[in-house]
């Protein structure tokens, strides 16, 4: 028997199965310079101690994308290491601040299991969960992705689809604990525009573009212990569909993440993901632009001095974003828009 | 009105005003371990807790080029987004050693402001000062860059340069409280030569080359926050006057500190820049080699342990440097050289 | 005199003589996540600080390589800044586990000279040793390079060539003190497969590949304070013998390893190195992928809750591993395999 890790096929996920993920990982000030490095973030909370305390952190904590990214990975070899296409995400949430020292591990339940009707390929749907080290949750998140079939005649469960929100309820949105905005210093954050400045339907461009090397990819990816084969083999990619390497869908988000604070640099925080599709790859060489639109603006429980926004950021490739570049009437994405990404975050209002 | 940040124009700047830089930053293990990688420094002080406390630190300062570079940062939004060239520095001091876990902002001054006579264009001259997170001022520089007008039409004002003297003098270096040579182990620093051992008009190639690849200049900009596009947009910059980007010449300065170890190996710290010019860009691709020469000697006040040299640094690309290639007669520089650099060390003495 | 290092030729060493090298070297937990983000590493142990815990430790080390890496690069300097070729590692001991926060200094003593018959070149034994802040032994190893005469008509000392084992003896292998594998979790770490589930002969695919690119390799061996001129100087080398910049072979080892973990996931330490050969260079853009055999099984004194495997990797380039590619039966390395090397690691048991 082989002791290779060759991943589960359609037919080994069982609905309802829990699976515990490797490889433990502690977060440290380490990795929170890499992801700056990466990716150029300017939002002030996870890139100051002095200006997260003041808003209550014990220390700056770790971006949430960052987490996110790491308990993402933990999930690949158990779940999509023979995936075909990873084709969402939906009602991803931020339950608890991430600080260096913390150490990750992640867990998933299998939610959903539907055949394709080629039979050679079914739809897995898992609830991945991130903890920390004291077992406290702090993201949760589904994914689907496309799983081939080690074997055609593999018999096929019923099918079975998880009914998921189309965005996390502005009522469910959780605000660390004892996190506030009195005191917040708009021009230290970089922006002078707050939560009560944004209109619902408000586009925009966010103007700066970052071109993405093999190196730049490849390190992030390694660094969140994500194995996906796809990311990292030219020698076999080369041969393979794209005759490229793929780029990471996350590091797409957290690109236009970075790019997005040049219009929204008081979105001090990410607290939920209601849906991201990956529309179109991105290979090395090509220039990352986004754009945003304002979806909905929300009162947050109980607070006063900050509310959600309900935003939704597209990416693009090669392609500045000062027309909106969008999908078609029919549903359909040009070539050069990458990520369709729909989120929460909070900002601090007057 | 658009919420992203179009930068000043020439036209916004007055005489005297303060600009507060967004974002905070701290800096930890994690940016000196990034900045160590990016350049492969080997000055003893900063790569090790135990050297730097035998002289007299709590722990390993970060390098005084990596906080440098993160002021520096914190100050393009606000003074050179729309910068044409980045004409000069002047007068920088360190004035306070940075340690892992201190948190820097940035202020910056408008003292000087001169249009051009094309009226297109005008030269602002600032005084930025870095603070860390007690308030204390942790270096101080001047630059000067020249910015576009938005309107052509628009009014300016009376010109004004301010005078900088050519070189820090002796008599105003600063060393850091505390810091003592008695016990310096040169064996382990990696040079046997001392203070006593150089003389003014010494000239000294560095022998070493260093090729510069997108990836890295990227991931060091990113780490000091720097936001300037050409380094790091192809789509435009491929459209635009180089065809490729353009390296942040503080990626210029810090290789060529770097590869200076190699001669200079006791320069443990590095006091003042008395003026630092870019002469030539640089891209990727092309192998970094400088020489030194030193220009001046001089006693630091009340010290017997140490001294102060003051070095012009002259890199070049693609050019080795043993017949320590300069500018001609005529004040201009060959294509091949990129950076002169004139500032002022601290060296134990015999 | 010449300030710069131009290192030691092969007529400047004497046997017996002891070199104490710089750079003084902090290691921190940016150096271990830089290690993770340039190698993708999954092993658990150094991973986690949890996972760390509870098997002794006080916090999760840094990986054994990165600690070999940095004592190495350490030496390069004083040792093989003159070398024509790094000829072989044998008697390498992992002595003490390196945490963050831990500083590495390294000495060597000369332990062989043999001149070569055309009399320009001659090969250099050492025995370098790493120590740590406390003047605690972490790692000691033996290498040889042939390294230059300055000049051919030097007389040569008589040749003298250390007796090296073949193997450290399975009896002197040293675990750290503390460790213990009692409720070690083999689901979290990865791998169902335990020391006793290993045979001898068994032979391994690892399976995945690694691409490598210029960026990569760079900012690995700056990392580790290497500051062999081939790796970084392309303007150089672009004129010499590969036309390329050669990459570190230490950088081979750290991917080998870290592609290892997929089929040797719960090796959870390398104890020591038996001996490594760089069987051919590697370049950027190349694809590295690795297979194992399993040479010998050992139990380890006094312990009943892990044993010890004698493992030998090959690495290859731009040649997958499922026909395990080896040297012929002349002894000869087809040109795609990069390195040969033999080590131990520690395995809990059943």
């Amino acid at each position: 028997m082989t002791k290779t890790n060759s991943g589960n096929f359609f037919e080994d996920f069982k609905l309802g199965q829990v699976i515990r993920h490797a490889t433990p990982r502690t977060l440290t000030a380490g990795d929170a310079a890499l992801y700056l490095a990466l990716y150029g973030s300017r939002f002030a909370i996870p890139s100051s101690d002095e200006f997260a305390r003041r808003l209550g952190y014990n220390r700056a904590p770790v971006d949430e994308l960052l987490a996110f990214h790491v308990v993402f990975g933990k999930s690949v070899p158990d779940i999509s290491l023979n995936a075909v296409a990873n084709l969402g995400y939906a009602n991803c949430q931020f339950l608890a601040p991430v600080q260096p020292r913390d150490t990750l591990t992640a867990v998933s339940e299998v939610i959903g299991l539907k055949e394709n009707s080629d039979r050679k390929t079914g739809v897995v749907y898992v609830r991945t969960r991130g903890f920390n080290q004291t077992g406290a949750e702090v993201l949760s998140y589904v994914r689907w992705v496309m799983v081939r079939k080690a074997r055609e005649d593999a018999p096929a469960p019923p099918p079975t689809v998880p009914e998921l929100p189309a965005a996390v309820a502005g009522a469910d949105l959780r605000l660390p604990d004892r996190l506030h905005f009195d005191g917040y210093d708009a021009g230290l954050a970089g922006s002078a525009h707050l939560w009560d400045d944004y209109a619902q339907g408000e586009r925009i461009d966010h103007v700066d573009g970052m071109t993405v090397e093999e190196s730049d990819h490849m390190l992030a990816t390694r660094l969140f212990q994500n194995t996906a084969k796809v990311h990292f083999n030219q020698y076999t990619e080369g041969k393979g569909r794209f005759g490229r390497r793929l780029i990471y869908g996350g590091h797409v988000i957290s690109l236009s993440r970075a790019l997005s604070f040049n219009g929204l640099g008081n979105a001090a925080l990410v607290l939920a993901i209601n849906g991201g599709r990956h529309v179109n790859p991105l290979f090395a060489g090509s220039t990352v632009f986004a754009w945003s639109e304002i979806l909905d603006r929300c009162d947050l429980p109980g607070r006063r001095d900050c509310g959600a926004l309900r935003v939704r950021t597209v990416a693009t490739k090669d392609l500045p974003c000062a027309a909106f570049p969008d999908k078609g009437a029919d549903g359909k994405y040009p070539e050069n828009v990458i990520l369709d990404l729909d989120y929460w975050v909070a900002m601090p209002r007057r």
